[in-house]
């Protein structure tokens, strides 16, 4: 969480008189977000999200990323819509870095979920999977299998400074997947990264899912695979069996999973939370001097994986 | 900036019971504040500033804040208005913190300010010691120069680590200021904060003042000097004598000095670049490990002194 760039109210004015949004009323950097700076602006016509998109976001990815919003909320998916100024440009530059302008979205995490969120959020990554059906761009996953070998050569030798075990986690985890990992499911975007605080509610319904910024191309089963991994663990990283029944559910309602899907789904879950694993350990050590951010602690996504590794059949995932 | 206390759906839900202000839309952490949480909460009847009162700020204090606001506001001057919940309370307790609800200033402050901007934060100062004249409560200032002493003690050794000869140049200030400060000049109740960050405006306007945290009984000029180290010198820390003769004569608008106030403004500044000094010195020497802020330079206000040291009649600041 941080404010990174700094705007100035004369660059920020500058900035919007390229926009028909009215005048700034007020504009409050937010706390919360790893990757980019975040504002949130209050215009005479309304509240924006503006992001000024920093270094850990590659610039040439940009549009991926805000067409998606684009293609998404103009199907009426609950998403941030990107602004576009009178000359329909989405992107623009304040303050030396890469800005977007996006409606904001009302809403809610929710810190402790129930059943009702997880079917929620198993419907809306649905509902994201069918309305990115169409989408022409593509943007290749740098954090599928074949990019965790890397991450796991810059943290394997520290891994067990961090929890006794963990270095053999890995790297059994990693032989596994390079094994077992699924070839010919369905494919499409994916949003990658739907953990809670990227899902909003708002008096109970869901409101919106945000932060697109890990979207990609990959198979439409390591989204729910991910999603299994952010939804169906307690705040103690136990899983919750009706949890999972829950997003499953929820996510079937809307799409059902073929055949190869759920057979792969195990091997996807236990995937995922090598993903996330790896790259919290690679944050974990590597904390740089002066960081404005404190790193998630690794250990939480060590304890989903042994459970997960316990998985056989994703029938114990409350498939039905 | 931080959030330092997070704070849950659920409990914010169940601290806005106690308030007839409709129902929560969203609630985002606010980069910015060294000494409190801050949230910016929307919700159905408009937008509000949460916050959470941290380890540096006195609970016995709050009522003294929070009546001088409510004070304030009610009489017309654009500061944050405490909400109260149905018993009439401002003050509650979230996330085991004691907690305040007020309204939202629109507004930003300048990064860059002019002649204009000087003006009229002179002006707000002086109408808001004029609010504040039949203000009941009373808080002693504890950063007055019989506070200095002690920061003095815990920082002088490991000064000159900071910037060469900033260690004589302290005791040498504090012993100025001992045998000079006014006795018998217009007291009380100051801002004792207001600094750019504090102010803000509006197409062009004030908007609002916030952040009365530090707010005290003391000299009115003590304030007045303050806001000289405030809106008196520019990004380099120079003095700018068109910014300082706009910022009085706002002051002198609304509220006249009298002869003893002038007499002592010299040093009064000096003092008062000598406090802002002293506690910027003692967090730069003292940052906590695992601190969410990067403590602001000593430099800054060193500079201001240095200069201030030099003026030897009122005349100099631009008054006429």
């Amino acid at each position: 969480m941080a404010v990174y760039t700094e705007v100035s109210d004369k660059a920020l004015t500058q900035f919007l008189k390229r926009y028909d949004l009215g005048t700034v009323l007020s504009l409050k950097g937010i706390a919360g977000g790893v990757e980019n700076t975040n504002y949130l602006l209050h215009m005479s016509t309304g509240s924006y999200i503006l992001t000024l998109y920093e270094k850990r976001v590659e610039t040439k990815d940009l549009p991926f990323f805000i067409g998606l919003m684009d293609h998404l909320a103009t199907q009426g998916f609950q998403c941030p819509l990107p602004m576009r100024d009178r000359n329909g440009e989405a992107l623009g530059t304040l303050a030396g870095r890469p800005a977007a302008m996006t409606s904001f979205l009302e809403g809610m995490e929710v810190k402790q979920q129930n059943a009702g969120h997880c079917q929620m959020a198993g419907e809306a990554m649905a509902r994201l999977h069918l309305a990115a059906g169409d989408y022409k761009t593509e943007r290749e996953n740098a954090l599928a299998p074949h990019g965790w070998p890397v991450l796991v050569e810059a943290s394997l030798p520290r891994a067990d400074t961090v929890e006794e075990g963990m270095a053999n986690l890995i790297s059994g985890e990693l032989d596994h997947a390079q094994h077992h990992w699924p070839k010919r499911i369905p494919a499409g975007v994916i949003h990658a990264d739907m953990f809670k605080d990227n899902v909003f509610f708002l008096e109970g319904e869901l409101s919106g899912v945000i932060d697109f910024y890990f979207a990609c191309n990959d198979f439409l089963a390591y989204d729910i695979a991910i999603g299994i991994n952010a939804w169906c663990f307690d705040e103690n990283f136990n899983f919750q069996p009706k949890f999972c029944a829950a997003f499953l559910a929820g996510y079937q309602s809307v799409r059902e999973l073929e055949k190869g899907e759920v057979d792969a789904l195990p091997t996807l879950a236990r995937g995922a939370a090598l993903r996330f694993l790896l790259t919290r350990l690679n944050d974990w050590l590597n904390v740089p001097a002066g960081a404005l951010v404190t790193p998630h602690d690794p250990k939480a996504f060590s304890k989903r994986l042994r459970f997960l590794q316990t998985v056989g059949d994703a029938k114990e995932f409350g498939l039905i």
